[in-house]
């Protein structure tokens, strides 16, 4: 015995499967219904069984009950067979055999949209029939193949043919039969009767488990890709036509009740089974074979009703959309990019960072979000149009961008362009060929906001109208900011111990972990200080400009050396061994006192910028 | 004549209205259809009119053409009553009389449910009068002010009759006194049939506009209530109801192929007149009298297509959701409260920090996103349990919360505490009474992340078995950290310098603006760095600790404070005066230099820390 042992915590049953008991439990006791008998094989089902199955547009699964008993498919079938329909014949090959209309009628209605003799929509028996007819292939077996090669995509697993169900359905299915010589004779089917019917009694007698409908829902949601195993199951063009088709019409003559009660497109199958989309958001699959006078599973019709209700998913309520997509706006005067500037340009950005603009964009980029975008530019430009020159698009937090933001962005350049505004879009990686396709030169994109940030800040001075120190000569040992405040004298005795060195640009000044012996001071070009980040990418901590001082903490503790020192460009340096100013300080104290105090100086003036960028950044 | 000026740069038109302005140039020259005739008044409308309408759903409106035409609002008043009725009767007292199931009939068919005599849905004219008949009131004058005064809720206008569309309605309106004779024998409305109809021309006959449509349509993307005037329109319940009643039924018989098609909710009307609504999102108005066979505006379906493709705006689209709902996630030991802290307490956050889990949320909280958080919190618990005592989720960002995702939250906090977890919310500001509401303890709530950072460091500190520093005794000398590394008698000589003082909690210590002369050794107690904000809110900079100084910026500038210092709880403090301290080091030029050093090398892990902390944020 270890009493003292403490138990590793852990959050199974997670916190979603124990509301997903809390429904199960909720509906377990409802026994109305009574078993399909429409063929003597689906009396046999167990009135008891339930189960439930949810799983996330990402991939997520929760289950609960009998989620992993199989049963037939049936009807929702007819949902999925639909979308390789779509990918057979496209939009308008479909329509053209089968409408999209609800008509109101049961499920087995003998009933033709009169103007154009169609059946009125593809989840009637009639329109499932004349669907499954337009599936391509050589005879029934490659037919049903593609069909089972379908659903091995959308479950990640290959289905069965209940042998005993479809005996059955083939030997009673007369009026779907009658159904299909009745198309048949309106030129809505092709002469194949026969095989169109076995096809069909096929694909209804696959056995599938809660949790496959789960997985067909979540794979819908997530945009046509199984979010488990990554595989495309419909082309993302007709997920959506597949989804609106079992909004409307995917609960028999329930339909209308059903998107006004429960408000998640959803398809039932007289197996028992529902399988419930949600778009962008999850997939909802039960299984209770005991169906009320429309054929839907009850205990299913209640828990989908319960799951919406419960968690707000009516698709029709606007509590959905929203999330801000800009997350913060910020200015250059406030955020810098990481290089480490003279006093004179510090002062300079302060005074006319406030040109450049940051729009820190975060979630989902579609209509509504790029549109809040537009609105926000609109503003900042509007508000004080000289006071923005430079407006920069941060991307590094958004998860998509939607065909539609990405032309609405590349418009927004145009309209800024036109006004002299330059848009830049940072941190957009993964984006940047997508947006670059929709029209945005490339010259506006930038890897990191702090690359972004730097260019921006380098057209900000240059329009300063100060010389550029950078491609002016070296800087003299007057601007050196930690050498301020020495007088003549003692600056000639730091001089003395200066030694200059050339770096190519690329080349290493400074190793992390070497002995810290001397310090640097820059006097053309640019140093980055970095540390080795993942994936062989250096993380730059800070880039050194002319005039600032690098390795300067060997003073201070004499350690070894923090991060790497790298010539951007190519540079001129001037080195200090710590112990040839130690040396000159045992001589002249005060002048160590002075480099130490401008060192507590820079360090707490970078320290009050990084306290301004760290308010900037919290809003 | 001034070469020079600049014309100051404006987005008029905007982006978003040159986009709209290219739908309508593209669909102007659309003339098919015809002028609905079924009463003479509307064969005189100018078939050339053509305006379209957007409103967001947060109140920011765009429109094209003739958007400040008007027309009568026919059938689209159907669905604004219908919401009307269910506020009057509730959901399952209107569905008593009025079914929402799509029939696939015109819109004038006098077709009703066999099995309950109810017309099909509130969308045909049979339902919408039986709808109409649901107005409480008495007598047809009250009842249609109430009408007229919801219609004024949703645009923000009193709308007026069309006098002699009205007058024109009721002298041939046959067919519709047919089907309410017909209903009141089913016993759908009462015996008040003159005055239903009354009501009910009258409510057909209003008058408005594309941009009026838009904001009807905005008010339900915005939940019931209109984004510019605040006012609620509709009770938040039924909205859902409405939107799905429209989508379901809203296009007479071609509602199922435009839910397809196009995918956004829509009721049109024999005006012209079309309202579609994306929930959540926006709000559309368009208006074109030229009517197609199925009695829609012609110019108004292109339009809605066209929107629906371009901006991706269909529905079922799974494109929309998914906003990451956690943008961050760090440790305590990455990022810190503003307390500092002494070297060895710093330590023990650097190596104990990482049981504090910060989950930085963002926009709107609803099922989706909050299974992501639980999903999250799952991780970080089951990834290594013993490193997870206190888990922050930080709601500054979140606009909203859905009450599913508190319900969601609620039940985590429970199972967390189970498992001897913490959770806390920091930040939650509004949503604080909406949370604890939903069984989140009191205790759990901190204003900021700051605060809750504050709370759990403590924590942290007390359970790393070190002895409560703060409760224990002054702290000597010894333990100044900017004293570090002085021998014994420069110790001393220092000593003699100091001034001892005590301050109760709330008292000033320094005063921004006041003339810096002397800085301060914390060595009991708890001392905030501040600066007024906004609405006399002071914002904290830094917090002090025992054995850190503050004010420390005077021996290196002597300017002026740039701070105030408040006691935050009863303080023991050690003033030094500059002036002596160099007095003391002309004699002993080494004692300054050691504490020189020492704040710099403070000031370099202040640095460090804060530049972990933008790191950590960055992402």
């Amino acid at each position: 015995m270890n009493a003292l042992r403490i138990p590793a915590p852990s959050l199974r049953p997670s916190v979603m499967e124990s509301f997903l008991a809390e429904i199960h439990q909720t509906h377990r006791g409802e026994t109305g219904g009574a078993l399909a008998d429409y063929i003597p094989e689906l009396t046999r089902a167990d009135p008891a069984c339930f189960g439930i199955a949810l799983v996330t547009a990402d991939g997520q699964p929760y289950a609960v009950g009998d989620s992993k008993i199989p049963f037939t498919i049936q009807s929702i079938s007819k949902a999925l067979v639909y979308g390789l329909a779509l990918e057979d014949h496209g939009v308008e090959g479909v329509l053209a055999k089968v409408g999209v209309e609800p008509s109101g009628d049961a499920f087995n209605a003998i009933v033709f949209d009169e103007r154009t003799n169609r059946p009125f929509n593809p989840m009637v028996n009639a329109g499932a029939i004349a669907t499954t007819g337009l599936i391509q292939g050589h005879g029934a077996g490659e037919r049903t193949g593609r069909i089972i090669e379908m659903f091995r995509r959308y479950t990640g697993r290959t289905l069965a043919v209940d042998e005993a169900v479809f005996a059955s359905e083939t030997a009673t299915g007369h009026r779907n039969r009658a159904i299909t010589w009745l198309m048949h004779n309106f030129g809505m089917v092709d002469a194949r009767v026969d095989e169109h019917l076995e096809v069909y009694f096929r694909q209804c007698s696959l056995l599938v488990t809660a949790e496959d409908l789960a997985m067909m829902g979540a794979t819908l949601a997530n945009g046509g890709v199984n979010p488990v195993t990554g595989e495309r199951a419909l082309d993302a063009r007709y997920v959506k036509f597949v989804t609106a088709a079992m909004a409307s019409c995917g609960m028999y003559d329930f339909a209308g009740e059903w998107s006004f009660r429960v408000g998640i497109p959803a398809k039932s199958g007289v197996g028992g089974g529902i399988l419930a989309v949600l778009p962008g958001q999850l997939g909802i699959g039960t299984f209770s074979p005991l169906l009320d006078a429309q054929g839907n599973s009850l205990r299913g019709i209640r828990c989908c009703e319960e799951f919406s209700r419960r968690f707000d998913l009516h698709i029709f309520d606007p509590i959905r959309p929203g999330a801000m997509s800009v997350a913060r706006v910020y200015r250059g005067s406030q955020v810098r990019s990481k290089v480490m500037r003279r006093e004179r340009e510090r002062h300079l950005l302060e005074a006319h960072g406030g040109q450049i603009v940051v729009l820190e964009l975060q979630g989902e980029l579609q209509f509504s979000a790029a549109e809040q975008v537009l609105s926000h530019a609109s503003r900042v430009v509007n508000a004080a149009p000289e006071a923005c020159g430079h407006l920069i698009l941060d991307l590094n937090r958004v998860v998509r961008i939607s065909g539609a933001a990405r032309d609405m962005l590349a418009r927004l350049q145009c309209e800024l362009a036109a006004q002299g505004i330059d848009l830049y879009v940072s941190g957009g990686g993964g984006h940047a060929a997508f947006m670059a396709a929709g029209g945005l030169p490339e010259a506006c994109f930038y890897a990191t906001l702090d690359a972004a940030l730097e260019h921006c800040e380098a057209a900000v001075l240059a329009r300063s109208l100060q010389a550029d120190v950078e491609s002016a000569g070296a800087l003299p040992l007057t601007e050196m900011e930690l050498l301020a405040g020495l007088g003549k004298e003692d600056l000639g005795r730091v001089a003395a111990l200066l030694s200059p060195h050339s770096f190519a640009a690329g080349a290493s000044i400074i190793r992390q972990g070497d002995e810290a012996s001397s310090l640097f001071f820059l006097s053309r070009g640019r140093v980055a200080i970095r540390i080795p980040g993942a994936a062989d990418t250096p993380i730059r901590l800070a880039s050194v400009g002319p005039g600032v001082a690098f390795g300067e903490m060997a003073l201070l503790d004499g350690g070894r050396r923090s991060a790497d020192a790298v010539a951007e460009t190519d540079c001129q340096v001037l080195s200090l061994e710590v112990g040839d100013l130690e040396s000159l300080g045992r001589e002249r104290p005060g002048i160590v006192t002075v480099i130490t105090a401008n060192i507590a100086r820079v360090m707490s003036g970078r320290l009050r910028s990084a306290n301004a960028e760290l308010q900037a950044l919290a809003r």
